[in-house]
């Protein structure tokens, strides 16, 4: 009954090498969440299904993988619904419990249920897979990590400043220099609709502003008036197609086009705010520019949006993102809770990681040094050597199988250099009786025969 | 719409200390899986159905969380299937998938898809959570993290004589000292069960046998014959009841009891190669100790069968097991691939080094310093600060509101005090000035005005 082994579409499996890359790019952010203060929680894999169901809009809640209840499941089903055989109705009845589908609504729930033993304004980080039934593709997976911080308990625009600070402190550890932090605000989103007279236009707006770059002045009204915004709309907002210069130049041009629009100024004091402190305190290797066009998760932030891309020449979507929410805890019974929030992108991390070769050399090195066995008394010796340089923390193995005939001994040293094993050492009847070790750098072949100790410290 | 908040019974919540805590268990776990040579691997949360259904006998596959189809998942039922209403029949059609059940059957299954890209023998280690849909009770939870390290591809006993030397190496590093390493071998178990003439009756002895502590060998010898042991096979085994003496005695006594059995001997004889380097090479903390009575994971382990219990005196269950098994791979099709391997029962060791106040107090040390935020600017100007002693790698924080009453100040002050931040730092006009800070001790309330410079190197 062999089966030809499998996974589900949309996971993967990560080697060595894999697992320490990702380590290293999680291990980074983490380092940073912690020094800017950020406390590590962490939540179950799967919460009760009414935490997540509704949360996340319709296509949110067919995404969500439910887990089927244990036993004998079907006996909750009265015969009327079971006849049905619809999904809406049956789902409910053998389901209680869905995989996380991602860190935000638990961690509210985490606020809501621990808020007595929380300390406000409470700044957490999370680290943790979610799970979507979404169809897998390139760069989109069903399992997937996400890396979240977060602040509730505070509308002080300091912790929009600290976000900024934040990404720059990771992409610059990361060596991922000269990425963009793009900012905008929901308030000066609702002041263009202000101006365009209708709300429910404003993302056909944004998304054909956005296209601007590519497909120039002229086609971009063509999309808008296409999509029913007014000539009088595309006129009084005409500046934005000149938005130019760095980021004050901007907002003067903004405070301007948005001058009818109170909400709209005050996202305008709010970005300026966060970029009079910036320019102060100045980025490390990151550029802060503003982006009137950015409209992610309009349906939840309140302040500021963010959005992170990758270096100019790296074709990759958003490495990055978050922004202010005002009302993170509210669907859990616990009002007046406003946060603010990023998030990293991991896979696209990597991918860029990967594609620039920023990866250091030394995360993936493994094991520096492999004893070849040749024989009991030989390994015996050996391993009594493998064991004092553990000791010192020297990453070190003995081949478990005797090597008798020349060939296992090829398999041997075979076995290191596939591995990457830098050094081998050889302990024949002369090391043993003389206490004494060959030590072979595998790339040079450069062998010489030395004592444990200048073996330790040569190794270490 | 306001729920209550919960989650599912049988996971948890983790709070920033609880984090810590597992991550330096994990951590510790990790380093020395390293130092010895092992690798990272990790797995998707969910594997297809047939990879881990029927692994783990009708038990397992009913504890075994599946995951219900996405869609329309109730068309592939036919009528018939559907109007018997049985959670036999109905439950394959509407699920494909299941959370990993434990690390061992992922890790089969991995060694055999990617068998062309690893090299043998494959020392991997695993930590990842897995999830069983057991009754939760104290200390038994339906999602939980293991720590697994394997050897697989190598038949050679010096992995056993590593596998001591690594729990060793880890519980001393953990600093809990004096752990049991029970080890046992299934050829002996297969020896006694030889002598008693019943393969069939060896747990029942076995089970009994490790009552003679507790309840004498009177009742020891009536449970055997009450559970139809022979009197015979009681007799001649009675030198069991008293094994005594250090390993090398027991292993003596062994080879005249089990002198018969020609795979009870070869059991010895592989117990003896261990015991005897391990002698030789020696333990920094840990006890090496035979137990005949040990026989868990009886149906998979072929050789070797390890235990780990907490130093004397802490009562806990085993805190690590493991053994060797011969045949891991087969149910995928891959013959012939010997395995041995040992795990960490962490949230056990996370009770013990708890009870026995082990964790080092460094290890949940969160903030440093908080900036109190008396105003805009000096917040801006402590915000220069605070960037300044991050880029250093000192954990700082500026409190996002600025205190504008007295109140406001105390609500500061307690707040350091609740998160136990060591040091506050506050800045008012005069500091601003004159480019100091005043550094507060929280805990002697001694305070000092210093520079940037000063302040740094302090905190450093």
């Amino acid at each position: 009954m062999a089966q030809k082994p499998s996974i589900p579409k949309g996971t993967r499996d990560f080697n060595a090498a894999e697992v320490a890359k990702r380590s290293y790019i999680m291990e980074t952010i983490k380092e940073q969440f912690q020094i800017f203060g950020f406390q590590p929680i962490e939540t179950p894999s799967f919460e009760n299904s009414e935490t997540l169901m509704g949360k996340y809009g319709d296509e949110g809640d067919r995404l969500i993988f439910k887990i089927l209840n244990s036993g004998e499941y079907l006996k909750k089903i009265s015969d009327e619904d079971y006849n049905a055989k619809s999904e809406v109705k049956i789902t409910p009845k053998i389901s209680e419990k869905a995989l996380r589908y991602d860190l935000t609504v638990p961690f509210a729930r985490y606020v809501v249920q621990h808020q007595n033993d929380i300390e406000f304004p409470f700044k957490r980080y999370q680290i943790q897979p979610v799970w979507r039934a979404d169809r897998p593709q390139k760069g989109r997976f069903r399992e997937f990590f996400q890396c979240d911080a977060d602040v509730v308990g505070s509308k002080s625009l300091f912790q929009e400043v600290e976000f900024v600070q934040l990404y720059d402190a990771v992409f610059s550890a990361l060596k991922l220099e000269g990425v963009t932090i793009k900012i905008n605000n929901r308030k000066i989103l609702s002041g263009i609709a202000d101006v365009i007279g209708a709300q429910d236009k404003l993302i056909d707006f944004t998304v054909a502003l956005d296209k601007l770059d590519k497909i120039g002045e002229e086609k971009v009204k063509e999309e808008m008036r296409s999509k029913g915004i007014s000539e009088d709309g595309i006129t009084k907002l005409q500046p934005l197609f000149t938005l130019k210069g760095d980021f004050g130049n901007q907002i003067e041009s903004l405070k301007s086009i948005l001058s009818a629009s109170e909400i709209g100024l005050k996202g305008i004091e709010e970005l300026e705010f966060i970029n009079t402190a910036i320019s102060n305190l100045k980025l490390k290797t990151a550029i802060l520019q503003l982006d009137v066009t950015l409209a992610r998760g309009l349906n939840y932030y309140t302040g500021a949006i963010f959005e992170v891309s990758a270096p100019e020449g790296v074709k990759m979507g958003s490495i990055g993102g978050g922004g202010r929410y005002d009302d993170l805890t509210g669907i859990f019974g616990l009002k007046e809770m406003s946060g603010v929030g990023i998030s990293f992108g991991l896979d696209r991390i990597y991918l860029v990681l990967e594609e620039l070769n920023l990866f250091p050399d030394t995360i993936t090195e493994s094991t520096k040094v492999l004893f070849i066995n040749f024989g009991d008394n030989e390994a015996m010796y050996s391993l009594g050597a493998v064991t004092k340089l553990r000791a010192e923390g020297i990453k070190a193995e003995l081949f478990p199988d005797a090597a008798i005939s020349g060939k296992q001994k090829k398999k041997q040293m075979n076995y290191a250099n596939r591995r990457n094993i830098p050094y081998v050492v050889l302990v024949g009847d002369q090391e043993l009786n003389s206490e004494v070790f060959t030590l072979k750098n595998m790339e040079s072949g450069e062998q010489k025969t030395v004592d444990l100790a200048t073996l330790t410290s040569f190794l270490k």
